[in-house]
């Protein structure tokens, strides 16, 4: 999120960040605040259900008319009262559809896996079963413990995430069955670790 | 097969063919025949049960002594007779655990991801389930089909088999729990995909 209220500061990036929400009070709203960037807060706990809780972000969503929602470390599962409304995407630490959920880091060194990654996607209905925007490598190493790895793979994502955001933003895409075409073409660095 | 082969004609590369097996006539068997290597097909249509064919293949392979089998193309899943016996290795077109099975080429394209790639993994009783030994990483282009996509996939299976096998005869390896450690480092190349 700070990653792409830095980038958004370039006229050239194309993407302007028009809203920063959570469902708690989190740094990064601060953050938004300091830049500028309108925030708000929908309480999953204030609302009597799923549905009431998705119906009053969708509203809250809404008035920004955001071209695109980028959910970043909003660990709650969205319905479709905002997925209808809204394109959104997400991140996740593994290559998809490798290790979905919340341990990915975790499951992806306890499988003994020796590359893995992350991966950008558009979100539907499922847990991390989206179409596939755009995925990034990383090696395992020798003594990688989750906390290592995790690092490794938040700094590729971060510069996918925001690699990927300007392109939408700047370049459009399209989408058939599940194939995702972005316009423009990425830097060879955010797409291929470095080594 | 037959980069092995030629691997192992060089005296550094630490491996030696003992023998090429089959369950079927194939070309890989007139290659090794070529080569010196001695053969032998243990047809599966000759006996009465799964079971028996793989007594009857544990057998054969018995008769070299083999330090490694390594599974190349070969599509029957083994059972506990063979696996019993010997380490058995095996080479899968994606980066396991995403798309086992006999589709994997073709799984990967439908389900619309950017990176795939090639696992050499230890075989147990599973359908590509077992111990990873290494991973190669190749990324899917615009335009690419079944035929396109697999092709770049088996360069780097087959780089990536020889370089494994050379390593695993050379200097051994370690596994705990699915923890595989290699000795020896891996060729920059053989790694990940030159791009």
């Amino acid at each position: 999120m700070a990653a792409l209220l830095e980038a958004a500061a370039d006229p050239d990036y194309g993407a302007t960040i028009v809203a920063v929400g959570s469902d708690r009070e989190a740094a990064g709203l601060v953050r938004a605040q300091e830049a500028g960037v309108p925030t708000f807060i929908v309480p999953f706990s204030e609302y009597s259900d799923r549905s009431e809780w998705n119906r009053v972000l969708a509203a809250r969503l809404a008035e920004f008319s955001p071209d695109l929602v980028v959910s970043a470390g909003f660990m709650r599962i969205l319905g479709r009262e905002v997925l209808q409304e809204n394109t959104v995407i997400n991140t996740h630490p593994a290559l998809l559809p490798a290790f979905p959920g919340a341990h990915a880091v975790r499951d992806a060194l306890d499988y003994g896996v020796k590359v893995t990654g992350a991966t950008v996607h558009f979100v539907d209905e499922g847990v991390d079963t989206g179409p596939v925007i755009e995925q990034a490598v990383v090696r395992v190493e020798e003594g990688d413990d989750v906390a290592t790895l995790h690092e490794r793979i938040k700094t590729v994502e971060r510069r996918m995430l925001v690699d990927v955001v300007g392109r939408l933003a700047r370049h459009g895409w399209t989408l058939n069955d599940r194939q995702v075409k972005l316009g423009g073409a990425p830097s060879r660095d955010v797409t291929e670790e470095n080594r």
